[in-house]
């Protein structure tokens, strides 16, 4: 003890304690659990910081424009959730979420064709708490799960924190490639291995923008029910369809009690609110309501009082229009302007709805090493190994074009086009040979995105076999 | 299919889709994770359910009584966060919080004499998060987790949900046996192994009351650093301090560089919220942030933005003296009625501050039966099994002071109490020999919890060593 240390006294701090001890990080190394040796920082929350700065045009994130939503309406709404029961709004709520929420989501799921009863519904801090629970409830050390390749590069650390044993499935223009899920569901059998869940984005995927088709969809779901496995229908953006026609959800079809449905306000109202939802077959939701409750008890009564008087009083429909429009036209934006700024040599999907467009560069260059570039030229994108658990992806890259206006658009994509074509050209000097031109518009459903999109077609890819360097 | 199914078209429902497929048990059982055989639905969680009845008077919660919090200062508040900036509200967060909520948090820290660089503070979804992404960063199966005995019934399931092996280590009056954990320490070290962390709860513990005097805080830390171990201080109740003189955090102490402090606004503004805090070493806190994105992204933008309005332009220090003086008058009612209505074989704390009044009955009674008949009599508490993993705690129950109405307080203790005599009598009837009386009031610090509160000194309890039957 030194002579100044006031003891037993409280001590008010000018300052923070000095952090020196704690960043020793050596000291702690043996404490952490295995899991963390998979836990590694996603290349989206990196991003999330590395983005922060002002002046960069992030076409990384996968926000919706929130500035859509009226602050008066807002005010509004609130005021109203406090006038109606402030002591409640305020208090714990059951795990399993309020009842009038679960009306509000049954009123989603109705939009899409589905419906369920309240108590298959689980109300859910974000849809991110969904992959959670559901890993939770059903992944040992080493399951298997099977997930589309590439997947949601939110969902990558959620397996990984499960020690889940994941398996990426090809996706074409027409979404998962069923077939292919098929033979891998063989191979997993004959060496005697079942996946604890199939987890899949059928519409406008993330981050492929692909849609699954509806004979695959109905083909899916027969698979699930003949071999009795589990689906995780992962279902953000089903409602922002710009155009086409729209699909039953895998819920909905025959053999959909097999489906574990995961929703979220995030996307149609609100990610601030963080309030998802599952559905699920009755005891598996039970299980998943269990680890709920130990998790974090229940999601905020505030926020759930809110979207239950929003989607009372307001007019969830309407601003679910609004954003689709605005987003189309985001999307076109961005589509022209890839044709206008990328090489001929890249490709990229044209996604119906939803937020991302997938891009795959020529073979020789790799988005990580792009992406510190890109970053120094003040724009920021999802690097495609994001999206895979085995380091596949690095030709590839995510754009979103629904948190960023049509000019912040334009002038990212130029400025990532401008880092693309250098690199280009420096490849090009170093290794005499122009990399193939290949066509720029998405071909016939017939080949997998792994042909389209110049990824992989199955397992991981063994390291430094399509490009000079490695950076996984 | 049948003639009217709709196949491939989304089908509105009229009702839900039947569930009886989804009843079948059996079908899934097969696919849980093991960690899902621990994770029992928790005697709180199910007492909830049951307490949901308007006529039930309910000891049983640990709730804040949320109707003090004016509505007009909800909706004050509330619209000058749409006014300040409703797409930030609505738009995603950081993982580890917005800057502003740190503020706040470490305005809470320093009321205790603590304080904490903003970078070693992660903002959770509640409390109960930061017990989840401890176990998750520092837990593997099997190992050892030091806790209070009694502990949290919230812990519970979440140790569990993480396989933890929970040694419970006793109590008295001045809160955690400091040098039994330090035997506790020794034959776990001679048995080659050692605890990820020790969870105490050292203020007005949840659920036995009692608050962890400073000489045994000085010496926790010591050991806690003399053995490198890791300490998980949980304190959401150290400013409901109604009298007595307030003590040091374990953090603040010599030695606090070895805590993981826990703090959240659930107890001093709303639970509804789901906003809590750690603060801990950074290498530990990096993993808990990299766990936090993989299980919900980020806490509410929209409850955080409140809470930072709410701690700048409000008067936090002013709601919390008025939760003070509320919950100090019906601490003093309940403890005046369970003088007035339980036999003088019961015994009980006598809290400083907290929600929380443990009883324990006299042997022979157990607490898990009889709440089914208080339940009948539309009164509700908690019974002392959920306190302990290993089955203890039959003799005893938790009451909450804090949620209900001073006259509600009386009539509940009044129903539980004629409850406790009607079975005391039944069992004298069927024995023939009357319980050993024992004194009201909490003894000298020297015994354990276990002594005074008749809960065994160490280990499990062998089934029915000492009572009659068994219902665990």
């Amino acid at each position: 003890m030194t002579v100044d240390d006031p003891g037993d006294r409280p001590r008010p701090l000018d300052r923070p304690r000095p952090r020196a001890a704690h960043r020793d990080l050596e000291r702690y190394a043996g404490l952490f659990a295995a899991r963390t040796q998979n836990m590694k920082s996603s290349a989206m929350r990196d991003l999330m910081a590395l983005t922060q700065r002002p002046e960069v045009i992030s076409l990384a994130g996968g926000l919706p424009d929130t500035s859509l939503f009226p602050a008066e309406d807002l005010a509004k709404h609130l005021s109203v959730v406090a006038a109606e029961g402030s002591a409640r709004a305020l208090q714990y709520a059951p795990t399993e979420g309020l009842a009038e929420v679960k009306e509000a989501i049954r009123e989603v799921l109705r939009a899409e064709g589905d419906d369920a009863d309240p108590d298959d519904v689980l109300v859910t801090t974000g849809g991110q708490q969904v992959i959670d629970l559901v890993c939770k409830t059903l992944v040992d050390a080493g399951d298997v799960v099977v997930a589309e390749a590439p997947t949601y590069p939110g969902a990558v650390p959620a397996f990984a924190a499960y020690q889940a044993d994941v398996v990426q499935v090809a996706m074409d223009a027409d979404g998962l490639r069923v077939d292919v899920l098929e033979e891998t569901l063989d191979a997993l059998a004959a060496d005697g291995r079942t996946p604890k869940f199939i987890y899949t984005i059928p519409n406008f995927q993330n981050p492929g923008g692909v849609t699954l088709s509806l004979p695959r969809r109905r083909r899916l779901v027969e698979v699930a029910r003949e071999r009795e496995l589990l689906i995780l229908e992962d279902n953000p953006y089903g409602l922002l369809r710009f155009e086409g026609t729209p699909l039953p959800t895998l819920r909905s079809l025959d053999g959909g009690e097999f489906v574990i449905s995961l929703g979220t306000f995030s996307k149609i109202l609100s990610p601030g609110l963080r309030l998802g939802w599952a559905v699920a077959p009755h005891p598996v939701l039970a299980k998943m309501n269990i680890g709920k409750a130990a998790s974090d008890l229940n999601s905020s009564s505030l926020t759930q009082l809110f979207v239950a008087t929003f989607f009372r009083d307001g007019d969830w429909r309407g601003y679910l229009d609004k954003q689709c429009a605005l987003y189309c036209a985001r999307r076109d934006v961005m589509l022209e302007a890839l044709e206008a700024h990328f090489p001929p040599t890249a490709t990229w999907t044209r996604p119906e709805g939803g937020l991302f467009v997938w891009v795959t560069l020529p073979d020789g260059l790799d988005t990580t090493d792009l992406l510190a570039k890109a970053l120094s030229r003040d724009v920021a994108f999802v690097p495609g190994r994001a999206a895979y658990l085995d380091g596949r992806g690095g030709a590839s890259l995510r754009l979103n074009f629904s948190g960023v206006g049509a000019d912040d658009i334009r002038e990212g994509v130029r400025r990532i086009g401008v880092v693309v074509r250098e690199q280009l050209e420096l490849l090009d000097r170093l290794t005499g040979v122009p990399p193939v031109r290949r066509p720029a518009d998405l071909p016939a459903p017939d080949p997998t995105l792994a042909d389209v999109l110049e990824l992989p077609r199955r397992g991981p890819d063994p390291a430094g076999s399509r490009r000079g360097t490695s950076s996984s």
